[in-house]
């Protein structure tokens, strides 16, 4: 089992009010049949996916309504009761998860589609809706989602919009913070704000709703969301590619930038080390062998005449000047299967990964031409402490994700990455996290990304929004300052 | 001379400090030969572009850097003593000039380019350089500004951003939102905030950055932006068309977002009255005529032989089903003449409105299908009482800009355009403000657009980071709550 994240870490509770019989009461009242106290029932919610951190919450609350998420917070604002706002519970940094026995709020069932526009592309939705399925529900509307990640099955867009994800679409359609045009969010003191607009463009005061994004539930609970939403492309290809060396896995994606232009809507690297651990543990096959590094290249276009010249041309040029040493491509309508295997190869390193042992996960920005020597450089370090270190993830957004492996978790071996790695990022002016957040894990070394008055403006905010902190406390801001 | 604000709206000052010797002599030592107070010098600063609002400031200071600025500012503070900032003074609600006395802090002279990354794109500048500046400065590195606006040959970086400036490139680029990556601001006490950061993705706490964008000046002023420029596009192709309906403009439009897909750039929309005066008033002569309803539609991508087919395919449907009854192309990289006099028609229309009399100028979001129906309303509620009732703007946005002019100022026409234009946009839903700001001429109709609840917590964010309100009074907050 999964050690308890308080004693792992030796973390002090804060003294927040112990939940009682009369509180349970209450709740049961408030949502008749949708409180969970059942603690094996309990057990996967109290548990990250990545199996890394546990709390030990007894009680899990199911709204349907903002106006439930409301009286819940109202109530637990009153009563000194700290929450944990929980959508999919795909987070990677223990930010999904109670550290100690906070209430579980889940979105669970908050996965109604309010409103979807088909001149604008504008979809209004609950925060709990999954991913996936928004995705499905516009493609059948002739559009998509502006973000694609992973997790999609079952991550809640509420969640995605908590966390400010980023994922495989951002290269082309920018990040949650341009896309999402409106949000519903619940404070802590269970008042309602309404900044559900759903409009492009509205410059009537500051945007409320720009502190939420990326708040991981610290401010507010998101109950739904408004959200810009692009065409679906006529045409989508994919090139799979092996390079020879990590230079010329940035010079194709140069020359890709320059040929592809606008088309472009995806470009992420894998280092052979990925390509095993995806064919080891999920026994999928890559068509491609004998590379140290991989690409995946996708285009979306309106045109699929126009996107397989510019895409065939772009390979030719590619495989003439020796970028690209070997290489496939799905670009036929029924080439769908191929289209979904070539993904898959990318989109399951991480789930490779879990069955690998345990993994240390970085999830870190850098100047795209330093990305890779980070990861050589811990490989140097870690030597054959590590079982495995491997480097993927979003060129085209300067996004590493550094993973290391070990047959269990080991405290000297965090030793040796940590706080190496965050040293090494800060010299180069990085993220210490991308797109995966701060969450439990990360939010003590803020401060290699973020100054100290910034640092301290965050905590203000936190303070005048939440003054008794009861909202997915333990995370994202450092504690003991 | 246009008439001080102060007497024509009735404002009351609020009790800052009043100027002293002392003060003078203080920025004189700071700032050598970089303070203004000679009264003639000082007008054009006091009034803003459209010549509808007057300040009386006596004092404007032209720090070079950010320690400058937190030099200034910090005394201020402690001396209570009120402060505009201003850029290029080209807004249009009267939120770049001073109301009473405050003193112009003017970010002229900080037009340096701190860094340009050619591989990322990245952008790092001072506050004060003028767009149109930046913009050449990237072309000649294959990059362009990822906004673009009729009053880019004066506006400076830090005020597009302090109003989220949109214009004519959002619908391809998206917001400012999404591509300003870091802010560097100096708060009402003087104190740096340093956000500057330069990477596409960086989850590590709140985004601060955020609440300054489209602040108006109001919470801190801000002395560098970072921001993402994307790849200047290889092909620019423009065509310029007539409609015999509002209709037919969006139908066009449709047709148009599916066959020029990720190419289309810019959809603007103006009627007939925008065109006659653009004629009128700047013997501008359009290649279309006779048609309620002109389009220009602007087409930037890589591939200049597919552009050409992709606009030729929709040209001809465009043609043969009727939507629109006459047009021109300017696609040929020799007809830049030509494309530069097409896109005069559309952005000097601002220009041309201000030589036809007092202008009393909205800048609405609506539901795209409803746009040109408010100004139809608003044409039969004025009757001969206005002069001319024009609309035009970005289309494809949902982005409305209304305008009314008359012989002069007049209270009760005023009266009969207010508050129904803002009662009819809310009533759809709309922004009573879509890209302009509230600036001093909007702020008291705020909650046409915004709940009651968020215009309280913009007070509180108001009232944490400016204690004193120094920073640009009277502006985008209602007063008197």
């Amino acid at each position: 089992e999964v050690a308890l994240t308080s004693e792992r870490f030796g973390v002090r509770r804060l003294p927040f009010a112990r939940l009682g019989d009369r509180d349970v009461a209450f709740f049961e009242r408030v949502l008749p049949g949708r409180v969970v106290t059942d603690p094996e029932e309990l057990k996967p919610f109290n548990v990250d996916w990545l199996q890394s951190v546990r709390g030990c919450s007894q009680l899990m609350l199911k709204p349907q309504t903002t106006a439930e998420v409301s009286q819940i917070l109202r109530y637990c604002y009153e009563r000194n009761l700290a929450v944990n706002p929980q959508g999919g519970n795909t987070g990677l940094v223990g930010g999904s998860v109670p550290v100690f026995d906070e209430i579980i709020l889940s979105t669970a069932l908050m996965n109604r589609i309010i409103s979807f526009d088909k001149v604008s592309g504008i979809l209004v939705c609950q925060a709990g809706c999954i991913l996936e399925k928004l995705n499905e529900y516009l493609e059948e509307q002739g559009f998509v989602m502006p973000l694609d990640l992973g997790a999609k099955g079952s991550c809640h867009v509420g969640g995605n919009v908590a966390t400010n994800a980023g994922g495989l679409r951002l290269l082309r359609y920018g990040s949650l913070r341009g896309t999402v045009l409106g949000l519903e969010v619940v404070l802590a003191d269970g008042s309602a704000l309404d900044c559900l607009a759903s409009l492009r463009k509205d410059n009537t005061g500051y945007d409320l709703k720009q502190l939420f994004i990326g708040s991981e539930g610290t401010l507010g609970v998101i109950t739904a969301v408004s959200i810009l939403c692009p065409q679906k492309p006529k045409a989508v290809n994919l090139a799979f590619l092996g390079c020879q060396s990590f230079a010329k896995v940035l010079e194709t994606f140069t020359t890709c930038r320059a040929m592809l232009g606008e088309i472009l809507s995806a470009y992420e690297f894998m280092d052979e080390k990925c390509m095993e651990l995806v064919e080891r543990h999920l026994k999928l096959s890559s068509p491609v062998t004998g590379s140290p590094f991989y690409v995946l290249i996708e285009t979306s276009g309106s045109n699929s005449t126009h996107d397989e010249e510019k895409l065939n041309n772009f390979l030719e040029q590619t495989m003439a000047s020796g970028l690209a040493t070997d290489g496939t491509v799905a670009t036929d309508d029924k080439k769908i299967k191929a289209s979904r295997a070539l993904w898959s190869l990318r989109e399951r390193i991480t789930e490779a990964l879990t069955h690998d042992g345990y993994v240390y996960k970085y999830d870190i920005s850098l100047p795209v031409g330093k990305l890779y020597d980070l990861v050589m450089d811990m490989r140097a370090r870690l030597g054959r402490r590590a079982k495995n270190v491997v480097g993927y993830g979003h060129l085209g957004d300067g996004n590493l994700h550094l993973n290391i492996t070990a047959e269990s978790y080991s405290h000297s071996l965090l030793e040796a990455i940590e706080p190496f790695v965050y040293e090494w990022t800060a010299r180069c002016d990085g993220s210490i996290s991308a797109e995966h957040g701060l969450g439990f894990k990360k939010k003590q070394f803020i401060g290699y990304s973020k100054a100290k008055e910034a640092v301290l403006l965050m905590q203000r905010f936190k303070a005048m929004l939440d003054p008794k902190g009861i909202l997915n406390p333990y995370k994202m801001l450092p504690s003991g300052s």
